[in-house]
């Protein structure tokens, strides 16, 4: 299973992509879309459109996972972070590819193990779930790789219980 | 000139189209794409995309003028507002027509010569302006129209001042 993470920005969208087989997991693409601020807004989310169904279309994931975004918590970029993931969750559906979104703080649950981990806790655990030497960088790869491994686990997890059958 | 107007939304996405010619306007087309609350957002957003494509297409406008929506002001679908804003730009500078946004504010003082109008004022002057016996219905048609004409009074303003040429 390829599950596709997709941390939303506009100047900086981070992509990560997760293989997962067999109960391990690894990286198979990660990076950043980023756009010029000094262009024209309309012009910066074709762009960032035109990049995100190029990498869908040559990853072919099984699922996208896009950051849910509460906009309380950063009401300044929030138009923007609004925006790009718009486009993402739209084009996933484009392409046909089933789409999930977590929250910051399931993703540090799931990854972490605890709501409240900070970034850098959360960084250090993608390193060590994907057999890397070192944290992804720049940051914005590691959320991303983080959103591909909370829903990894999060999938295991539903179909150990599916497995398990009904409670009697 | 054809501008048309996207008061952006995903429930339901007002849009309008003005034709400007010899300094009269009227209405080529409004009306309000819905999605359903009830379908999952992604497939919500491509729905959405898939009418602002064929609406560009169909019409073909010179400019496409979509609010500038200032979050603050509605948090609770302030999210659905960003996304669906994001892919009215993005289709718009995809189908190479220029774009432009105007706040509600700007839009109230170029229609209603008053900022701080009220909706109901808004549509009565653009039933008005449009020659229209009653203000389009639904409120969304009205306020996409509404767009369409401040964009059409900025451009005849920055027309004339060009034509007056530099300051002495």
């Amino acid at each position: 299973m390829f599950v596709l993470g997709i941390d939303p920005g506009l100047t900086r969208c981070g992509y990560g992509c997760v293989e997962a087989a067999r109960g391990a997991e690894r990286a198979v693409a990660a990076g950043v879309v980023t756009t010029d601020p000094a262009a024209r807004l309309p012009l910066r989310l074709a762009e960032l459109r035109q990049e995100l169904v190029a990498l869908v279309a040559e990853l072919r994931p099984d699922a996208v996972v896009v950051e849910r975004v509460l906009f309380q918590t950063n009401a300044r970029t929030a138009m923007a972070v609004g925006q790009a993931s718009g486009l993402a969750l739209c084009t996933a559906a484009e392409a046909g590819v089933p789409v999930a979104q977590y929250s910051a703080n399931e993703v540090k649950l799931a990854v972490a193990g605890y709501g409240a981990a900070t970034k850098h806790q959360v960084q250090r655990m993608v390193a060590e779930l994907l057999g890397l030497s070192a944290p992804p960088r720049p940051p914005d790869t590691a959320d991303a790789l983080a959103l591909a491994i909370c829903h990894v686990a999060t999938s295991r997890l539903q179909a150990r219980l599916a497995a398990a059958g009904p409670k009697r």
